[in-house]
């Protein structure tokens, strides 16, 4: 029978969302069911296998009309050999998760770091349409980065690349949760902003976020935009390290075109202006001149979609 | 005629390196000339095309026997249009040097930015031999680098990608002389080193440095090494910028290998330790585990070696 379809799987820390799609990336049927990561390994992988039994049942397909299976998955993995080495939210551990979907379904089967599946998916289906050399950069409770590289994604050695929320920017600066200090991500993800602002509250510190139960970096945006002075500087703060992350990242890849998608990101201009300041303060002329820096187009569905990217760009 | 041989060009700022050599890179002849940058573009142009002559000659060979001609120089280039764009020590701006070369000799001539060649070089020939993901750092009066993936050098989209030197890893550090603030070269190259010691003995720091008419890196590691309290902390703290910088490419480029050249990296074992504490402290397991830090092979070489290499990977 032709294989005219793949499916993306997106895993995550609290749902896990099929696609099955077109080899033009259309969607046919959709299904998203919890994680239930407390339940351990076999119980969510039990559920991705039953999601995409869904998946192929609500989109009237058959297992042998799928040309693969593309998962994005938190790292570090080892996707060569199709295994999720650890990740903080969910119960993998040195997990071989391509195997038994293989095994059960006899599709060819593909494991990416999620930030990376997202990369293709802007690239193939979103803001990086028509480029060859395009960084994406995924700001939201961490910072995620992948890239891609004369078309093809790049993995490095051990399929680990990219992970530029863990580079250093600020030596001295706050502990990361990775264990390392003044990381990217410590400095400027929707994680960081939160935990700056609630100290600064704890420390007694003058702002209109008092008025919030819970501050998140979403709240901390909204008083910014709003005037207050508090939650304006510390998005400033945020925005100029994010900045850095990305000079840097164009000064050593030297990329086309940067998206940022994720949370954060969905600030607008706001991040975009400041972003760009930055890179023409740090940036050599040649690099800065030759690169765009520009929204995700895939935001809310970049998970879902670049996992079927990928088994797309796995598949040709 | 077989064409069995090429040529490499190292465009420095004080000297002309050229070689003749096979294409498994062993050297015929070898011939280096001073650059008399001063004298402008033309001057310069005509020393290279006369030392291209005179190692033909010293190694009695024709020129419809050369296959290719690698020029390695300062940038920023526009390698893909053979074009010097800037130079901070050379008189070309917007210059045209593979075209007047090419017409002159009728050989396919390669340009890349020196810091690129000499990875190709230590990647051929060199401590990269045998590995395909490779990054190439030299530390001396600047820092530079270069990457091979997956066996071929990666040049990014203007053909300026690595420049890990401009990489900011210190926000409010010192200037740098690209404009930025806080580059890793502004920190962790040998000019870095040696303007803080001079800083520091002029603010009237106590040490065996004010012993020297004039303080260079080289005298820095040297007092350092008996013992120099001023020097070691210095050193010290220059090798912990230029570990950040290594952590941080490890972390995002994910290569088996990073080989150390350059001046700084001739004081050994005092560099690779510490470099190698920074790595263990801010990499994510799996990537430091797989990757390598050692120091270059063909150190007093890499320039021109990494021309004759570039020839040879360009002709292939």
């Amino acid at each position: 029978m032709e294989k005219r379809y793949v499916i993306g799987v997106d895993l995550g820390g609290t749902k896990i969302s099929t696609a099955l799609a077109e080899l033009n990336g259309n969607i046919i049927s959709e299904y998203t069911i919890p994680t239930n990561a407390a339940g351990g390994e076999q119980e969510v992988l039990g559920r991705i296998l039953s999601a995409i039994e869904k998946v192929l049942a609500l989109g009237d397909k058959k297992v042998d009309e799928i040309k693969s299976i593309g998962i994005g998955s938190p790292g570090p993995l080892d996707s060569k050999k199709g295994i999720i080495l650890e990740t903080p939210n969910l119960p993998f551990e040195n997990f071989h998760l391509v195997k038994p979907i293989e095994e059960r379904f006899k599709i060819p089967t593909y494991l990416e770091n999620d930030a990376n599946a997202a990369a293709i998916g802007e690239f193939m289906f979103g803001a990086g349409k028509n480029t060859k050399n395009m960084v994406y950069i995924t700001v939201s409770t961490g910072i995620g980065a992948g890239a891609i590289v004369d078309g093809r994604i790049y993995r490095g050695n051990t399929c680990n690349a990219l992970e530029l929320g863990h580079t250093t920017i600020l030596p001295e600066g706050p502990r990361c949760n990775c264990g390392n200090y003044g990381c990217l991500e410590a400095l400027a993800s929707g994680t960081a902003i939160a935990r700056i602002a609630n100290e600064k509250l704890k420390a007694g510190a003058e702002s209109s976020l008092k008025s919030y139960e819970v501050v998140t970096s979403y709240e901390v945006f909204e008083e910014a935009r709003k005037g207050d002075k508090l939650s304006s500087d510390i998005i400033d703060k945020s925005l100029e390290y994010l900045g850095i992350g990305v000079s840097n990242i164009i000064t050593i890849m030297d990329p086309e075109i940067v998206v940022l998608g994720g949370g954060v990101s969905l600030a607008g201009e706001i991040v975009f202006d400041k972003v760009n300041k930055v890179i023409n303060k740090r940036c050599f002329k040649v690099l800065r001149e030759n690169c765009r820096v520009v929204p995700a187009a895939l935001v809310k569905q970049s998970g879902v979609i670049g996992a079927v990217a990928l088994a797309i760009m796995e598949s040709q």
